[in-house]
């Protein structure tokens, strides 16, 4: 077939320290493209049914995409799977920065690792060339020295360092991989996956352009989005940053306050990312060839922290679940918790969750200062969050425990401590509220890799933006507050499209269903233009299901039903205060809306894909592995 | 929502007389387009469970769409669905021409048509204008008479009639319409139908141009058309016609002759559309904007066959059941009984496959001269065709009998005459082999209309256009003779996509899924340029889906099984002679098959849609209406 794209992966076996070049046929890229599909496919068939996340057996697949390294915005990215040590399913983290292009340029689409090294080592690859480099001397850094250190001793400052900090070496379940040392492939534990191998490092470092096919037609596009960037829905995040949503999110109850007691907190704009702006922000930051530069870099020299700029800054989420999730508005603590989660290689989001959890277990009683070493866990004690943030990091006294995760240190103290969990599938919830937004409840209960925000377009987008919305074939605009059969649907398309996204491997800003600078069908011209494939965006729909379904056979592998896709407690408790007060999500609607979606996914009655399905998506060798049912 | 499409439907009741006029809103314009979309949405809701296909309270609907009239090629198409009296289930039929464009400009998307009229009647429509009219003085007339007089009458040359034969007004189960007196909305008996309502016709004729939302954007469309025909895949087709395939399927044992015995034929040079643009071939016509054409116009003075150009010429498929079915290689023959075909109002496909069928009960003694009444209905008699499909049309002796239809005549005249059908639901197959072109093994089988060669794309198109067919997720070309899960796909896909053209109402030689003048981008770029909608191949992929799921959901509330869903005995046993000698379907692949599809399309074991993809497809009142099963 007349496609125009090459590409090589890398297998690397930690134990035998083997490195292989593989070199699949264009029709594999076509079909997998990149990012979840890639890896999902070197993931499920490198594994076994009940893989141990953090044994040697686990495979961690570090994928780019048959578009990373292009000259145009949010293509930077590199997507982790593997088994999670999180929630026991599948793993799933996306982020940006400049390592993936550097990869790309280092001459691979993606890094497909097993094993474990005897002793710490760090990979580094090179135009082209691989090898395995001692990192004893490296293990215990924090991400920033380390980063120092492997570009001092290979010579050149350019090289990107894609690594785990002390939390991943000390295998904490939501760990996560940082590069650049400030962006975070956060959710679900990869650096602890990582970690458990003993592989400190990825550095990259390479000239391989990537070939584009039609070099004209993609940069009419970049053109394009530059032009038009200031009048998009995406101006504002460019200015403030995904920070610059806290005010917003407030006004409608729909930022997550007090352990998600409340949607709204008392003084937003002490958080906002236009008080970042105007006080702590040193530069606005961006990813290879992109021009939104919604990376928030903070520095801050007086007062009681410290912030190094190298950490860049604190996202909305993060200021979310470190901030309002814990009753904090101080933005300096903040922004200094999120520093040592960059330093140490944690989840900001997790983290914050479970201390936010911890201090609501305070506030009940349910743990004391006997429990906590001494640290007093108040909702609003900014000084607390950042003493727990590096207790975390450094497994350390109470610290030990909360780093096992808010379901696992929940079920150490019993079912009240349970009742405030804000988790799902072990994975906390981002700030983003399904009380307010209320297709999140369907996808926060059935994502493979639980409660995520980057799963599905937001229901605001549905009233916001409908000509964008109706090229899903959704004409139907419907309110936020409600979880109806069309809801289902946009949620289910949505998902398969953000799907799409972290298989293509591009930014959901920049690439967005609705909230975007380009839309879909830019989309398809720009893969179009990259690969020289006649693409068509039902077809790139189809490779979005396609991961998404091999995520949910890789959970059915691992022995998850309907019983694991559901809610936590607090989420069926009406809310108090501000224009949120007293919602809740219903059971009745959860119970109407998750077999609805199974059905519609071509799913059998416990939420796994059913063979015809599998075989509809070519995916027929997995069916086969699964044995699974007939439909 | 800012859509750009203002559009009106009228509805006729033929009983009281009343027409009204009806004004959907937008949304309800994407949703259902035109055509099979918009039609059966009307057919559905104004039909009950067992309506009497020749009743009053059967609803025809004729069926322009959102981009009829624009000025691009392949757009002037008029769709007819009603419950069909040849198969019981639903009937479609698609048609090109003048018509279909001068009745948007008439001010119409859509005629709903209910009741019977009393006496003759015909409909006028005129610049937004309507009127029934008698028709008494039309009844009996043949098509290009009963055009004259209207448009005498009328006082309008350009008026433009869309009509039933004299086969029409005599119920014959597979009468089609016509209009131009050569083109016809062919299968399933739509004539009939009409003929049912005492309707004679409908004439338009008006200066109402559709809007166009960017009229720059679509003239750049029908230039690039223009220009690119002379080196498209189609060229051809364009200069000989359908008919130019005569010798192509020949060559690969694709030509259906002897009733289905052989894919053979001794003399296929003779009915070639190269021998007949050497001979009787008077013009080359179009359809209204059309740069293709593709239409034949014939004429004979001299022989035993007078043929009037009126009448125009055979398509592939006539010189196939007219010709190469009953062993004829007269091209003057066929083209005479093809000209009594559109003046009587016969569909040519069913015309010449029964007479086929026939002449195979007649060659092993199931019916003698005796029943014949003095015809000899021999293999290659070109006289008895003739004859015959006179008979056919005036319902006279023997053709009274073959005027029910090959399975219902089948049926009276016994088993052995029954082994010898060659129809689905009752509905003749057309001139294309499933023995070497697989996937309409399973189309003819599941097909909701019957046997059918317009609704999913050929097999040999995953080996000519891997790359026009790999936008379609079809990345791994299969052959032509096998039928397994990737060719099942291959058939739902494709299915789905021709489904949408025959929703938005656009012909499939200029906008088919790989042969074709224009692909999938361009018919969305069209669709874009026409509505002002910001359309994706997803959502009109959807769109194909949904007219498809209504057309099965109607057969499943008519009682409609996997039972109806099989082939005639013919096609399981070898072919005899040239290169599909001895070339079987089997019903193990069938077996395989089926089940797969329907799994694979979101329905039941029964292939009827379960409510979650009606649901999906935005048709949960279409599910409450069957209270259908939940998967």
């Amino acid at each position: 077939m007349p496609y125009g794209y090459r590409g090589k992966i890398l297998h690397v076996d930690l134990s035998s320290g083997a490195l292989t070049v593989e070199e699949p046929p264009e029709s594999f890229y076509r079909k997998y493209m990149g990012g979840q599909g890639l890896g999902m496919y070197y993931v499920l068939k490198g594994t076994s049914a009940g893989v141990d996340p953090l044994g040697p057996e686990n495979v961690l697949a570090l994928t780019l995409s048959v578009v990373t390294g292009a000259p145009v915005s949010g293509q930077s990215r590199v997507m982790a799977n593997a088994k999670s040590p999180l929630t026991g399913g599948i793993g799933d983290a996306q982020a940006g920065g400049f390592w993936p292009a550097q990869a790309k340029f280092a001459g691979f689409d993606a890094f497909i690792i097993k094993g474990r090294a005897e002793t710490p080592v760090y990979l580094w690859v090179c135009d082209g060339e691989a090898e395995l480099r001692d990192a004893a001397h490296l293990w215990g850094k924090v991400t920033g020295e380390a980063e120092a250190a492997i570009r001092e001793e290979l010579g050149d400052p350019k090289i990107e360092v894609l690594q785990i900090g002390p939390a991943g070496e000390k295998l904490v379940p939501y760990a996560c991989l940082i590069n650049m040392a400030n962006r975070a492939n956060g959710r679900t534990g990869m650096g602890a996956v990582m970690g458990s191998k003993n592989l400190k490092a990825v550095a990259v470092r390479g000239n391989m352009r990537p070939e584009i096919a039609d070099r004209k037609a993609l940069s009419s596009i970049a053109r394009w989005g530059a032009k038009k960037l200031p009048e998009s829905s995406i101006a504002n995040l460019s200015i403030h940053g995904t920070a610059g949503s806290v005010l917003a999110q407030n006004e409608v109850g729909g930022l997550p306050s007090y352990n998600w007691d409340s949607g709204v907190f008392g003084n937003p704009e002490r958080l906002d990312g236009r008080t970042m702006s105007d006080t702590i922000l040193k530069e606005r930051d961006t990813c290879f060839g992109c021009v939104v530069r919604c990376k928030r870099v903070v520095e801050i020299q007086e007062g009681p922290y410290d912030v190094d700029p190298l950490y860049g800054g604190p996202e909305y989420e993060t200021l979310g679940t470190l901030g309002t999730y814990c009753g904090v508005f101080d933005l300096a603590a903040v922004s200094k918790a999120n520093e040592l989660c960059n330093m140490y290689g944690l989840d900001t989001i997790t983290t914050g969750a479970v201390i936010a959890w911890a201090m609501d277990c305070f506030e009940h009683g349910i743990i004391t200062m006997d429990d906590t070493g001494g640290v007093a866990l108040n909702y609003g004690d900014g000084d607390a969050v950042v003493r727990m943030t590096e207790m975390i990091g450094n497994r350390e006294g109470f610290g030990d425990l909360l780093a096992e995760g808010m379901a696992q240190a929940a079920a150490e103290l019993g079912p009240e401590a349970e009742e405030l969990v804000t988790a799902v599938k072990g994975n906390p919830m981002p700030a983003h509220m399904p009380q307010v937004k209320r297709s999140l409840a369907l996808i926060y209960a059935v994502n493979p890799y639980g409660a995520d925000h980057m799963s599905s377009e937001h229901d605001p987008a549905y009233l916001a933006f409908p000509d964008r919305v109706a090229q899903f074939d959704l004409l139907d605009p419907q309110p936020v507050d409600v979880l109806n059969a069309e809801k289902v649907r946009y949620a289910m398309y949505t998902q398969r499209y953000y799907c799409l996204l972290n298989t293509i491997g591009v930014c959901q800003f920049v690439w967005g269903a609705a909230w975007q600078l380009y839309g879909p069908s830019q989309l398809v011209d720009m893969v179009r233009a990259v690969t020289g494939w006649r693409v068509s965006l039902w077809e790139l729909m189809k490779v979005g299901e396609r991961s998404l379904n091999m995520m949910r056979a890789f959970n059915a592998r691992e022995g998850f039903t309907r019983a694991e896709d559901t809610l936590p407690p607090k989420l069926f408790k009406p809310l108090s205060g501000g224009p949120s007060d007293g919602v809740a999500v219903s059971k009745e609607e959860m119970g109407f809306a998750v077999p609805a979606y199974y059905a519609m996914c071509g799913w059998d009655s416990e939420g796994r894909p059913a063979r015809p399905k599998l075989e509809e998506l070519g995916l027929g060798w997995l069916a086969e592995e699964l044995s699974c049912s007939s439909g």
